[in-house]
């Protein structure tokens, strides 16, 4: 997605804190989550295949998600979107890649399956430095 | 609020980094916010009066909220509830609360009116050690 500019792509490519949010059946669900910027602008997401977070995507694909920065979490950046994308993250490549991401070695649990979702963002939105130097 | 254990409670205590997510015209919508556990167990959080999320919590008052501890936010607590509470944040008295838990000192912007929320917990879920030693 082109239309994110410069310096919150910078910020988003950081291994930084996330929470996303999806729709419940009794409202917004929000949890703690790792997350991946593709080089199309599209966020990876991954869950155990055990997870609600699956249905909720499933019955409305929107979600949001909020970054922060790990050093002053003053700064951050939301974003707004939909899940255009989902499917079984044969052989763990995705969460491998995630894991790689945010503690620099693969995803130690190899026994359970998972799947991985990618996100369009339609709206984003920044407070504080986003990533400037 | 007594179903919330000590552990949990504890770690809720704490000024931790947290993300609320509120129903949107357009599906869920995330951002950071500082948070403050009351003694009632409702949770406080409070909003600059031009914030969107004001029109989203007068129209639907369910919400969800993600504190992260900022040591290891692989240790997380997530909440979900229904602000059940709004009212003008007269004299600036609960964002100086949550100012000072977080910072330590009273609230720089004295200008701009804002609103005070509280949230009654239904459900929580924590993953990680939340706050124990």
């Amino acid at each position: 997605m082109s239309s994110l500019p410069d310096d919150a792509r910078a910020f988003l490519q950081k291994p930084n804190p996330a929470v996303i949010a999806t729709l419940g059946s009794d409202g917004p669900v929000s949890v703690a989550t790792w997350y991946l910027l593709e080089e199309d602008g599209r966020v990876l997401v991954n869950m155990d295949d055990g997870r609600k977070r699956l249905e909720h995507l499933r019955r409305d694909p929107r979600v949001s998600l909020t970054a922060l920065d790990e050093a002053d979490w003053y700064t951050h950046l939301s974003i707004q979107g939909r899940v255009v994308e989902m499917r079984p993250d044969e052989g763990l490549a995705d969460i491998d890649r995630l894991s790689r991401h945010y503690g620099g070695r693969p995803y130690p649990n190899r026994e359970r399956p998972r799947t991985s979702a990618w996100i369009e963002v339609d709206r984003w939105h920044g407070w504080g430095r986003q990533g400037r130097p």
